[in-house]
């Protein structure tokens, strides 16, 4: 069986390219894999329509389909207390808020299943269909939390958590040993909930997760890094993202983070150290939001961009207040203008700062980071309109059948008849759920 | 007639000051003045309530009361692009955007009414109740704003911009004299236009709007200012906005904006400017996300608090991309925080900062300048619930009679029976429209 849907196709293939192709048809297998991508009167796609009336979808010019937003750092279990409590410094936060929260789960796994099902549906309500996620400490939990991902059907790189150290006592691993032997059971756990499945159905997959460095003996980080050699997982964890962290485990290991290992935030690396991440392989998950809050530096994106770094958004559940990448995407490009601003001022000042090319990045970049970056950093095929990547997409729509905006878009010259770059920003500054008419992950139709 | 409305209320009578009434009731006499604020069991309430109960409204513990929001910063005519464009320096944007829509308005009548009507709409919407507005050079243009403000039953300042001098040729006053003159008129009939009305009912008032130092004469701002003392009418400008624009005056009039005359932005004054911005009782607009956009520099918000300049929040439509004054409250503590980084990194670094206290803000200062800093700012009675205030105000909605968040809200525990500041604030992070079940300006129900 093989589907076809025909309309207004919007991604960004590359940083810097956004492609905006009017008329467009894909053709999707049964898999959920795109066989074509075709001009809508092509040959091919007039021969489709006659034989297979019935698997045709077409949009009408008032709507487009994008790929699917990537958040590329959520603290799953945060999610029950979203948008509280932010008023503290990171390391008393991680106390009073999130390893508490964190415990609770812990503790309740019917409270677990239900706060990770609302975060799912809340995900495909913005349009999210990959995340990147951080569990919690227990094995069980986070079972659960990659069986609710699966069954919704949305893309989950999930991380059981490593601690074996905890300014918390109550909110620790038992030992190192009892952390390492965890690791490795979670992920033959959670590799085996999806074995049975075909390749492309298998939505989830573990992620050794060592917390940060404060958390984590030198034991236990040489461990996961030799599990990581051994099974093929992807490591994640949290690289120079605070002022007080960083200074913490200066004090505590007489290094610098980057020196104990190489992933989010990353606002404190020098132009040296992101040189190596890129030498690396590394990946870095931009929150701008949370950076805001608890970063005393911004995270030099451009910087990152122009040596090679990949990079993808992440709404930092619950550092960052929601989990819409929208918002990470608006937050990206505000941050990235006022780093520009300065360097603009400190130039003018003293001309001591070297950089003479802007560090500002634009709407179009920021969609780039939110789909394609984001794919591209957990080596997922999806994020882009191409034959043999997975029908990963959202459907949005922009005016109703008399031509009026919806949701916060008003219009008051004619919308042309094919979508134009203009109309797709004023979507990207003034956009929310409203817009959103459907999406699919794996050609399977979520919303 | 008297009406009495029964439930929480939320407030912020002074910076640093959030009040959270539960059981309370405003008595609002049917001009729309509040006489009246109480427990709800208290005698008076009681009293009412068995001899009017027609005019009671009780809201549920789920609700709460909050003063309107205040745009200090708006230009109506620039709505009808708002959200694209947003790529461009502020001089060349001004060309090819805002002028562009300001004469576009200015031909036709009916578009401006459209326009303006749909405007009024949105800002019901967001919750905003008073608004500072740019208008456009065109007088009949700006009777039109008033006018359709003024029936929308909402609270706006409305300014006809003057403009002697100008880039485009196409959109300039024909002189001065004749720009001097529109301004005069201007003021007497939007005068007029409510002069029949009781006081408490005429929601407009005209402003004197020189639209920036590049944009008008010297012999103009002299004219303009004597205008403003034989009047009594306010004036509202653009001060020290980008630098582009800083740059152009000093080099065409040999001195800083600040020094040709005293309002919004304000992101490039010195600590000696701010003083005399307060010692002359000027306001400011902050603009956090237009300032992101097209200023080098961020407005220092906590020093200008310090001492003591009145300051709310502007969304600085089309420069902003959004009219929701909740988006400029949660940028207006992102940026903060952001300089507040700095400032920490830049004493840390080599001790030179010479500022030991934080810069930043949090939710309920923002709130305060959302609310009652911009009612102040305009010299309004509103933006807090006391007797003599006018009864503007939202009423929003957390969570719904199953006790399940309403829009974006989610909740895990129970939520108290009595409103606490911890739910408050997830709906300052994560509330929308959604949540906004009523609005009040001057007694009269708009939502």
């Amino acid at each position: 069986m093989t589907w076809c849907y025909i309309g207004t196709l919007c991604h960004t293939p590359t940083l810097g390219t956004l492609e905006l192709l009017n008329d467009h048809a894909l053709l999707v297998d049964d898999n959920g894999f795109i066989t074509g991508v075709y001009d809508a009167d092509d040959d091919a796609v007039e021969d489709f329509r006659l034989t297979h009336p019935d698997s045709v979808t077409v949009f009408l010019p008032s709507h487009f389909l994008l790929p699917t937003f990537v958040d590329l750092h959520l603290h799953a279990p945060q999610y029950t207390y979203l948008g509280t409590g932010l008023h503290l410094p990171l390391m008393q936060w991680l106390d009073e808020f999130a390893y508490k929260s964190e415990e609770m789960l812990d503790a309740d796994p019917a409270l677990a299943r239900t706060v990770y099902s609302t975060l799912a549906r809340r995900l495909i309500e913005y349009g999210t269909g990959a995340a990147l996620l951080f569990g919690t400490i227990k094995e069980e939990t986070n079972i659960i939390l990659a069986d609710v991902f699966q069954n919704a059907g949305l893309r989950a790189c999930v991380g059981k958590l490593q601690m074996d150290i905890s300014s918390r006592p109550t909110y620790v691993e038992p030992s190192t040993q009892a952390s390492i032997a965890a690791a490795r059971s979670f992920i033959t756990r959670c590799r085996a909930l999806v074995a049975d499945l075909p390749p492309h159905a298998r939505l989830v997959q573990p992620v050794i997760t060592p917390r940060f460095v404060p958390t984590c003996s030198d034991e236990l980080l040489t461990a996961l890094g030799e599990l990581a050699a051994e099974t093929g997982v992807m490591v994640q964890s949290h690289l120079a993202e605070a002022h007080d962290q960083v200074k913490w485990v200066q004090a505590t290991r007489r290094k610098d983070d980057m020196d104990v290992f190489d992933e989010a935030h990353c606002t404190f690396l020098t132009h040296d150290e992101l040189r190596r991440m890129a030498a690396y392989g590394s990946k870095v998950a931009h929150c701008p939001l949370s950076n805001a809050y608890f970063s005393a530096e911004p995270f030099p994106l451009r910087e990152a961009l122009e040596l090679g770094v990949e990079v993808g958004l992440g709404s930092d559940c619950a550092g960052g207040y929601t989990l819409d990448i929208m918002n990470a995407m608006r937050h990206t490009v505000a941050m990235s203008r006022t780093r520009e601003g300065r360097r603009t001022m400190q130039r003018e000042r003293n001309a001591a700062h070297p950089r003479v090319t802007p560090l500002s990045v634009d709407w179009k970049d920021a969609l780039y980071l939110a789909t394609r970056g984001g794919s591209v950093a957990l080596g997922l095929a999806s994020g882009v309109f191409a034959v043999g990547a997975p029908f990963d997409a959202q459907c949005i729509q922009v005016t109703d059948d008399e031509g009026r905006g919806v949701g916060a878009l008003d219009f008051f010259v004619p919308v042309p008849d094919q979508l134009d770059e203009a109309t797709l920003e004023k979507w990207w500054c003034l956009g929310d759920q409203r817009n959103r008419t459907g999406m699919w992950v794996q050609g399977k139709k979520l919303l």
